[in-house]
């Protein structure tokens, strides 16, 4: 989950993606890394207008269980410093995830 | 380091970047996962012109024992199936990865 109303090159939003899924992947149990890993890691873009729905999101995916780690970047480059740029959500089940994300578009 | 002659929207190449970075990551052994978390994970996003250039990457970089992992698109949506998009390389020694990567522009 990422916010479209800051702007990123390609490669600064990928790094930014890279982060959120490592560090959402770091937060899972082990089991749901092994069954995510063996179903192809499946891995989702998706743009939210700000960062308040960033944090609605991750307050969502905390009452149903799903790790998440918010992403801050340090600011050396194409942001002010401590810009909250997007959301990792899961590994987690396709349908709890798909609940919460139906609203937004792809990236 | 990613493939530029290819044509992904921003989401799908940071998906790609995403698994790259992932699977380069869990191709790491544990000392080097704990040093690069500790450091703050840095992650850049590099082009290359074509795949030529990250098959020579990958094998320059098994020479210097940086992990590596290359990454084939299942191209379900925006690409032909089996395209090679990109080449994640480390967690690794930052000069080590520096002297293989100088020659290449941010993406």
């Amino acid at each position: 989950m990422v916010r479209s109303d800051i702007k990123m090159t390609p490669g600064k939003l990928a790094a930014q993606v890279a982060h959120a899924s490592l560090s959402a992947y770091l937060k899972t149990d082990n089991e749901n890394q092994r069954l995510w890993k063996l179903e192809g890691q499946t891995k989702i873009v998706l743009k939210v207008p700000d960062e308040s729905v960033l944090f609605k999101l991750k307050e969502l995916a905390k009452r149903n269980n799903i790790p998440t780690a918010l992403i801050r970047d340090a600011g050396r480059t194409q942001l002010e410093p401590g810009t909250i740029t997007s959301l990792g959500m899961g590994p987690a089940n396709d349908s709890d995830v798909d609940d919460m994300v139906r609203d937004f578009s792809l990236y």
